[in-house]
């Protein structure tokens, strides 16, 4: 999509594979002085050895420091980090110990919806019970705390909801959570006793003046002992996302709190059954966490580097909220945050009636459509849920901005055809 | 353990990692070029961008031509590899889909004992049943195929048998098959329709001159078409092992043969949860199967490089095997490949009393005695599985053989001393 990587991530990351080139004049003092430290932290001071399974011990240090400086001095211990395959194999490992030893009845897990389908696929795979709680798409995608309520009352008829996912910044959604709303949801799950797994692979995703991220963690923490001594929680970040968009290296961490020791016997086990996670993905996870400070020669490229994807993500986030309003029968919720936009399509009855006949879902029939017609290619809301008798897609805001224009022209030509051919 | 990492592997992962080096005069030309192809094959000619789950094609075309040159010319289908997070990733998701859909009765899945506990541990997580096979202490551990029928007809009182296990060259039991004992399998596995799960990850560890490494898929093939058309195979390699030890890349690549189109579906489908394996591992795993080549720059350093690795393993393979055999009441079988030792212990009969009196196993008693009095940490047998009534420890051949000839004198004296104790 043309972004470019972080140099500095890539130059650390160089410096630990190849060891050589720390003697090479053309790599900064600060790079070098990272790479040591990850080295140091390596057995046999490679990236080739196998690490311990919860990740390297220096790197789970700069986890826990930079969660800390993230919250505003929050403690976070280390031990508490566990280094993983990309947030998703955390998630994944995470709901597998949950779901498992459940007994008499089934496990829920509650997830929103719209949801990023990892979490429907790794239900299905651990053959637990996907509980829905709608995202509220009049109020911006707002979580609702009356509607978990609601979601959380009927499914104990059928199964044992123990686990609450938040995705946050949402996926596909955007929406970023307010400080009140995260408040009402930690109190839920303290009062219903469920694990909260707070999905913050966007934390750095954040692009509405008035919106602001909010780790679980520290609001938890701030709510009081009560609370910060009972809830369960496991939060997730990744490499992949940001402003770094190394998806590649799969790197990403996870912190839990209040892990019940048994639980947290049997994750260790589960952990060291895979071994480790790769360790230039744990690596490059150092670096998001432990970036370029001021006085330090990388810093100002550094600076430029970061501020320069997030602007540019930025107002991609708002030119494409604005054009998909300027269409008829489409409305887009302000893009707070992530990286989508998750527009609400008008589909006429004759298109309805069409995509029954070809028995498809009438979102991905309009898809299809696109992806004909255009050479676009974006998700039908049908992947990720949404209500009944609602449309949506999902696209991302990544292209270039001349590309995007492009793009959302030859959308809105398309919707406007396709409108007129079924109406 | 002293084990230096092939310089050309590193060199061509340092340039895709970080491409300005492309132009530093430091680095060789079949390495800028190696990186040059990788990097073609990555979206945005990035490892930080996702693959393909299946892997990268240009690296899936470099597996399948080495399998091709490693098989004598069999051929082989890059649309059959799929690249891996590991070896111990793939066997897990390949087990996942097997056991999977089994119907009324539970899946078996029949593993070597001894086995390498990723199997015992991933057959527990899936709910499957593990069924046992001995391996042939008195015959150097050997796989005998009456062994095999006895094992499936007794599980099958119980069980779906689904799923043969072969690990060759063994873990931890250092076996090389024969060509003989492998058509015998393939037989077994044609006659009995298992699907055949070849662990073939230390294939570059053979190191008895009358031993050779025949993978399971080129033997498949020269039994002719009744076999070649009709037998499921997956077959596994990984970075970690031979004479490159990149374990912290988490690269690997499976081959699958005869899968069942719907299997290979939902196999897609599994992969694509978990997004990609890591890319920079998937570039290791490129120059595992694409080395230089003669007339290439780097060619005489790699070949000394890994010949030196690999004598290495070989000299201290033979030492290992020579000293524990000298010591009085411990049996070593030749370590013919693989990387470590399984030698049989003899535990006096009042070391067993005390074991049980302090509820551990025997061989856990006896190696906790060692680690207190010697710091030198092996295995206890009872981890891999043993003929009830045998005792045993996993040792790995890797120290430096200055340190493993110090470490095998202690062993050695801790034994004689522990024998008296207890008799």
């Amino acid at each position: 999509m043309g972004q470019q990587p972080i140099t500095f991530l890539r130059q650390v990351v160089a410096l630990c594979t190849y060891p050589n080139l720390l003697d090479s004049p053309s790599f900064p003092e600060d790079s070098k002085k990272r790479a040591r430290r990850i080295l140091q932290g390596c057995g046999g001071n490679s990236l080739g050895s196998y690490s311990a399974s919860q990740g390297i011990n220096c790197i789970r240090e700069d986890v826990a420091a930079y969660i800390e400086r993230r919250d505003g001095g929050v403690p976070a211990d280390p031990e508490n980090i566990y280094l993983t395959t990309g947030a998703s194999d955390g998630i994944a490992t995470i709901l597998k110990i949950l779901v498992s030893g459940g007994g008499r009845s089934r496990t829920g897990v509650m997830i929103p919806i719209p949801q990023y389908p990892l979490y429907s696929a790794a239900i299905s795979e651990l053959d637990a019970i996907q509980v829905n709680y709608y995202l509220d798409e009049e109020n911006c995608w707002a979580l609702n705390v009356n509607e978990l309520r609601r979601s959380l009352y009927e499914a104990k008829a059928y199964c044992n909801p123990k686990v609450l996912c938040i995705i946050n910044p949402g996926n596909p959604t955007g929406q970023v959570q307010n400080r009140k709303c995260i408040e009402e949801v930690i109190h839920f799950a303290w009062e219903e006793k469920l694990f909260l797994l707070a999905d913050e692979v966007y934390q750095d995703n954040v692009y509405s003046e008035n919106c602001q991220f909010h780790s679980f963690k520290k609001i938890l923490y701030e709510m009081g002992p009560d609370y910060w001594n009972n809830v369960e929680l496991a939060s997730f970040h990744s490499t992949s996302k940001g402003y770094m968009g190394e998806c590649g290296y799969r790197g990403g961490y996870m912190e839990v709190i209040n892990l019940h020791p048994e639980i947290k016997g049997q994750l260790v086990k589960i952990l060291s059954v895979r071994l480790c996670p790769p360790v230039s993905g744990q690596a490059a996870m150092d670096i998001v966490v432990n970036p370029p400070v001021p006085g330090e020669e990388s810093y100002a490229q550094f600076i430029k580097e970061k501020e320069s994807v997030l602007n540019n993500l930025a107002m991609k986030a708002k030119l494409t909220e604005d054009l998909f309003n300027q269409m008829p029968g489409i409305h887009c919720n302000p893009l707070q945050g992530a990286m989508y936009a998750f527009p609400r399509i008008f589909i006429p009855a004759k298109a309805i009636e069409m995509a029954k006949a070809h028995q498809m879902a009438p979102d991905m029939f309009y898809c299809m459509k696109l992806l004909e017609e255009t050479g676009i290619c974006v998700v039908p809301g049908s992947g990720f849920g949404q209500r009944e008798g609602t449309y949506h897609f999902r696209m991302t805001i990544l292209p270039p901005v001349e590309k995007l224009k492009i793009l959302l022209e030859k959308v809105k030509n398309f919707h406007i055809k396709f409108l007129e051919e079924y109406s």
